[in-house]
């Protein structure tokens, strides 16, 4: 049986588990104290070309949503999300358990844009009740979205102004950052991120790690008094050198975006296999999701060769199916998938 | 200046404020353990046909809801309600604040169908992923709706329906419940009510009440231990004799209908009015709140005699502005309103 | 039967109750924008001597303790509080539902000391571990304690600076604000009051008023953006205008001491009767509240005459009652339950 | 430089490494449905001789203890624990982050006991107010204990009745539970504590794992539906298989009993060599950490040699050091230890 279910099937890079191995038995201090975690905070300053940015490492990608929203509110404000965000829909509710309102605006392929974020803030306080209403406090955004597109350099440039212009930051959620980065599509660089945004992260978990999100933090104090917050959402692993030294291999020698570029081929080689031989896709995704519109028969025919998710049907029926690549994906089983074809 | 800004402009109906002052210097324990208070609730219950009911005061809607749905909601479970309702919109986040989402329902008229309930829990636990999702715990609507309309009795019956084939409550959000119930429209009672719903509240402040909103529950045991849910709600009047008075007097003698016709008189009159002049109106409201359309020359000349709320602007940027009645509201001002137009 | 039971029986005070009547039928907008609530937050500014102070207007007293409590911590930081605190005990976990620990710390008599704060505030930041702890980011005490008693001001002169050393501020509960001003043993004003606590409230359930507790930041700004914490605790009354009109009665002719100065001498008067018959006291207080300790078959005999309060019990099994007086207490009733001892 | 600070200074047990180097690239399902996962809870039930328990595998042990609590408690309820419980301490407020009291009762070396817990619980009861205050809705306790101490087995029993007596669950945290079992004071296996509490965890951060920790729920259902609320506490692990082939192993061949063991071993090494050298101890402690009293300037020199943790102070001004061993360390370094002193 083949996998593309998701783009966390298998462990780690090989190199982080040959580091893994070999530091397993050093003795260091807890909490993220340890050396590999400062050479990673400053690998990944570096690669930022941030240097003021203030680095913080957590385990899983809701944790980090949660945590780090948590820390850029005030009680009675809400984030502003696209309605597909990742925090909108698949988190079990973990930004409302903190007290805050996720407010949900259109999303276009999976972005919000500018104009209806300066629109909605502007309403927003032009409406004579707005007192009684949550206040938008922060943008979050993801990129890549949840539907495998990109925001343009100018569309995230627009964002960070308006931003900006209404006094509150912007937060990108980077869970596949790399995915988005190596993307032939992608016109940023993680400069362009840092420089464009108040805090964001750049996703261990789905892109290399065995598990781990670096949260950067571009204005330091944003965060505030982020170690307690940090304790307090549960997210403060003990052996904090872990988080380190993932992200200090991820961050040598351009690992990161290196096998970020392995997924995308394998994506593309799928996408180019799959419209070859005539399939529509839902979405034109550039990354390493993508989503395929597969009439039943097909996709019944393909379930016995592959795991893939059904993530809706389209009016007509046919099911839309997403099939993740990731820095794991072997070349052989994209062909054998396209031969099943 | 005439005042149509909002239906809560006044003091309290005068039977009320009477057995305030005649009561004022009697001595009765705290919290609602008082005998009008008890009085009160045995009136409601007769009221509502609903000998089993628990009834309960609160002081304020946006305190109510957030303590009734806290009471009712497991952490990581949501309401389900109206884009358009109140939780949603104008409570700054209380829903939120206790943690849990507010899931919104696309609305009609300021309705939530029974079909879009039915489809969005049935498409819930039919996705693979849902487990990652907030599950819906419960119904949330208003009746009369925040646009002034109403849920037929057969609506209601549909709703109140596709809730127990999901297992999940149904909660009533009655601030301005009198006014539903006197409109020429309602086909439904307060008997009604309390058969087709496991909680709902009849608002006082904004029918004849200084303060104070009548939770009942019309399943015993549903809201749990509910005086320490309210305590920490900050929702426990100290006097608690206050509102157990205040409805022992509105269910005395049918005086909540009869003064809440009193208001629907009055808006009838008022919508009369504006239509033989050829205004036209947003939506069409049988209840106390009138959403008419204004260009802006016109609401800025009214805007001198008359004070009331704009709402929003058409597409073609008429003003949507929003004239309220109430019990207290005096004939000759409606009167003098429409000599204006 | 006589009650004392506690200083919320009766209603308000008579000149409340008759501007509620004569005013009852005034349209006036809603949320305290209306002219008697800038009229009373006026009065009390001046009776604070502090022109900049910001004032709100709330109902209860756990709910006063939350909204200010959560807009003055960020999410990680507790309350410091002496352990018979009323945040502590009596608020049924409303302090917690914000997501604050309160930080119990030893009670003198019901009062912390500031030798005490100082301590923990200092041994808490030389904890290697502290950023694994709750910070210490407010003091709350109560004045008077929960045992009736008196911070002298040198007392509150000590906690202030404290709390400035470190840089936390100093929130006081004034429930029973009156009742501590108006005793003999009192050797501070509200100016002395506003002086030396960031943020305090005057209350009025206890102390004349229907309901309604005032709100008074010294320094502006402390509280953030306000309006909006307070509406999503469920804490904004909708004709707001109730509040403003009892508190601006309360502070006309001084109206709000003179008061509570009758509940003082009617409560000497009581501790007197007890102390001529040989009662001894659980705890010696100077003001409203009265602990006497009494033998169970006093108590039981009491009892067919007089509510009151049973507190607790000494070590050698006596009942540790309360007898609570007000600005409404009668003296005949004073006279005869010292009659019936 | 020799290490004693704490219990997580090195990665894993070897062979856990091995199986993580060695099904590294293998394909799992995420989130806990993967094989290894079934089979290692399938190991801990047989452990446990609780075949009907439900295991559910969590990262770490503060977002255990909040996550479990929060889905044993209602909204209003507080979790009873001994002043010097985890929760109570050293979580930075993630109980009452979730909205949740920490009760604190008086503890006795670490440990809370059945008098005190009974004692509160019908105190509150008898309590007149108990309304108004936080309802104990379980017992948390650690075992061992934070100051390394042991509950003995009817202890637990007095402990476990008095819970059944007033029908809240036992909650026991068993971050170094190992530790505990290993000890040669224990009277208690792990059937024991499935058969006595409702829920406890069972620690792997500190006992051999890379990180985990194992919830058996021991009377299923009492979680409820725990997978969102797992999600919702950003604790829910995407590959969640590195969870169950760390327990699967600990579970093979009584791994997890074993290496405790040492650990214990060395404890005792290390404890005995203080003693004969005629060092006091601040606690007398069975289980892997040892508190010992050193004058400061044997503190001082000791600390250019190893590093520990100073806990506080004696009231002669002596300092209290923490020494931890853990499964992995060497018994060259406790001789080298001793060789210091």
């Amino acid at each position: 049986m083949l996998h593309f279910d998701c783009d966390y099937l298998e462990g780690t890079h090989p190199l982080i588990m040959e580091r893994l191995l070999k530091t397993n038995l050093e003795q260091t201090p807890g909490y993220g104290f340890d050396r590999y975690t400062i050479d990673a905070k400053e690998k990944i300053k570096q690669a930022c070309q941030c240097p003021d940015a203030e680095i913080h490492f957590l385990i899983g990608g809701t944790q980090t949503n949660a945590t780090v929203i948590d820390a850029l509110l005030r009680p009675y404000q809400g984030v502003l999300a696209p309605t597909t965000g990742h925090i909108n829909v698949h988190e079990s509710g973990a930004i409302e358990a903190s007290g805050h309102k996720v407010i949900a605006l259109p999303q276009h392929n999976g972005k919000v844009s500018a104009n209806d974020v300066d629109r909605y803030i502007t309403d927003f306080y032009a409406d004579p009740t707005f007192g009684h209403m949550v206040a938008p406090g922060m943008l979050y955004l993801s990129y890549p979205t949840e539907y495998g597109t990109l925001y343009s350099r100018s569309e995230l440039e627009n964002l960070s102004a308006v931003c900006k212009k209404h006094g509150i930051p912007l937060y990108l959620d980077g869970a596949r950052l790399g995915y988005a980065l190596a993307s032939d599509d992608a016109d940023m660089s993680l400069a362009d991120i840092a420089r464009l945004c108040d805090v964001f992260y750049i996703g261990g978990t789905k892109v290399g790690a065995l598990f781990g999100e670096a949260v950067v933090a571009t204005r330091p104090g944003i965060l505030g008094n982020f170690f307690p917050i940090v304790k307090q959402h549960g997210a403060l692993l003990a052996k904090g050198r872990l988080l380190g030294l993932q992200f200090d291999t991820l961050f040598t020698d351009n690992l990161y975006l290196r096998i970020a570029k392995h997924a995308i081929r394998m994506a593309m080689k799928l996408k180019c296999g799959f419209a070859d031989k005539g399939y529509r896709f839902y979405i034109d995704s550039p990354t390493n999701q993508q989503f395929v519109i597969l009439d039943n028969n097909t996709r019944e025919r393909l379930s016995h060769h592959a795991t893939f998710e059904t993530w809706g049907h389209t009016d007509s029926g046919d099911a839309i199916v997403r099939f993740a690549t990731s820095w794991a994906t072997r070349e052989e089983d994209i062909d054998e998938l396209l031969h099943w074809l």
